[in-house]
């Protein structure tokens, strides 16, 4: 099934959307929102799967009572993140490529743990923008990138949970634009706490799926299709998220869940999707400039200018978006 | 006033304590959780305050309608962190002569940067201890450490709040045992991503409570009283939270927001308070450990063990606790 929220407070207002994207129907008398939902998802999740199973029967032109255009509500900016806020984001960065690159183009080396360990940080999850919302800066001198990644939510996870038991806590999968302010990260991480204002608030694709509705595209714990983005309209890339994930989401979980349960609803990230082979294209300008950095010395393409606009997107085989597309304008607070 | 929450469900139910902490009444007619009261500040303090009024009148021995042993139901475990989960917490580490005293045990020095720009870092708020809930760890080889915290909690702060503004969005004070895992600290840091696993849940104090209760305690967006704890009963410090503050809450506030609001319901951690005077005793064992350093070469205290018993407490002029005490015992996963 496919789960969204229509704009309606801090949380938002449960709905489910059709397979195609096209309808959607109010869930909230399941469910308020869909963090109540994942509160006490073995007694929702079976009903909110009968709900759209009713709502994917009415496609062929029989229309349920109370169903909306999807498409028109997310085109007139009335949905929100599917989780407007979450009490936990943890993200990682899953695809070796971009870490070796990035290493590679300052002249350092990746240390030989980082194959074997992950590297993930506490991400804010306070606000995500919905999937239209326009990402506000105080000023483009931040260096706005964008970071097009795969991200997972979470029941409850028991602390210390191994991979394999973790594995069987992924409940929906979607994607994120992890919005990155990279002119701070240097003096942000040499402070050695992390990033706080170098990763303001991120959004949320316009829903999120169960694992179910990527088919065989999911399996061993990690979707594989490609994420593809483009800039002002410009293809920007299409790697596969599926290869050089060096750590599944089973793994994922299993690292931040070390020394402490996740709470239902806990978002993972994968990081920047990013393959060994370049021909694919980035997912973040980061990426991009460092390897202009390895090719030509010094970088060429700027981050992101205000009114620069931003889209990402994850299409089944024959085309079909799958979380629908996140679109983003940037803008000057 | 003063606000706590009893467990129940996920996020407690919201109850409104008397000045002394001996009595309590549900406030879930206003709001049926400290998040949702602070979700509609505006319209719900002005009626937790008249509930808490009617609560301290009642003081003199006749009792409100629903009152009932506030002390006795905290000492039964039945009394939740306030906020039993928040969607931000994000914590500083505003007293300098801890950070100098860390780095000269290590032979490095404190950037000049350090005495103009807050060190902080994005905290988990996904679900805090209960003040008498144990602290559980999966190995005591982790080395575990308390570290005796102030906490503000804001409403709604805008993106790019200056200091000034920052003040008027501190909503409620309290304590925090900001619970560190401080063995797996130097790996977890060397990665350049900050803290994840070495930094698990942590507790709150008893009660939040609006800045008015401390009196001229609460001024400069500080706290001027000595921050207490002992470990098994003994005496580990009392440094005065007020002096060595280097960032006073508006700045830490204004820090965090400079590249987005803070939504109601933040927590603002102070980081673990220590002065100068290094005869006022620490707030955590790393630093007592450099302390040894510094004097021996070597550290001699070792971090706890399971079964060790923690006690911060905020006193008054008369020795009266203000939010109530946190008391943990280090417990085995």
């Amino acid at each position: 099934m496919k789960l969204g929220s229509l704009k309606q407070g801090r949380d938002g207002e449960l709905i489910v959307v059709s397979r195609d994207l096209a309808r959607a129907v109010r869930a909230t008398g399941i469910a308020p929102t869909l963090q109540a939902a994942l509160d006490s998802w073995s007694v929702s999740a079976p009903k909110l799967a009968a709900l759209y199973a009713r709502l994917q029967a009415g496609s062929s032109g029989k229309r349920i009572e109370g169903e909306f255009a999807f498409d028109a509500a997310l085109a007139e900016g009335k949905v929100a993140a599917p989780l407007p806020r979450s009490y936990e984001f943890v993200d990682g960065s899953a695809y070796l490529p971009h870490v070796e690159r990035v290493r590679r183009a300052r002249g350092a080396q990746v240390p030989e743990s980082f194959y074997s360990d992950p590297l993930m940080y506490q991400a804010v999850s306070a606000g995500f923008y919905g999937p239209r919302d326009p990402v506000v800066v105080p000023d483009a001198a931040y260096g706005i990138d964008l970071e097009a990644e795969i991200v997972i939510v979470t029941d409850d996870v028991p602390m210390a949970a191994t991979p394999a038991a973790a594995a069987g806590h992924i409940v929906l999968v979607g994607l994120v634009n992890d919005v990155s302010l990279r002119n701070l990260i240097p003096a942000e991480l040499e402070k050695g706490f992390g990033f706080l204002q170098s990763k303001p608030r991120s959004a949320l694709s316009p829903v999120l799926v169960t694992p179910d509705e990527l088919g065989p595209a999911w399996r061993d714990n990690k979707v594989h299709l490609p994420l593809r983005s483009w800039v002002n309209g410009q293809w920007f890339g299409a790697p596969e998220a599926g290869e050089d994930m060096q750590f599944d989401f089973a793994q994922l979980i299993a690292h931040a869940a070390k020394s402490r349960p996740l709470g239902a609803g806990t978002i993972v990230g994968s990081g920047t999707v990013a393959n060994q082979d370049e021909s694919r294209g980035a997912s973040c300008f980061a990426e991009k400039r460092v390897l202009e950095i390895i090719r030509d010395g010094k970088p060429t393409t700027p981050f992101m200018a205000f009114g620069d606009v931003v889209r990402i997107d994850l299409t089944d085989a024959e085309g079909r978006s799958i979380c629908g597309s996140i679109e983003q304008t940037m803008a000057k607070l």
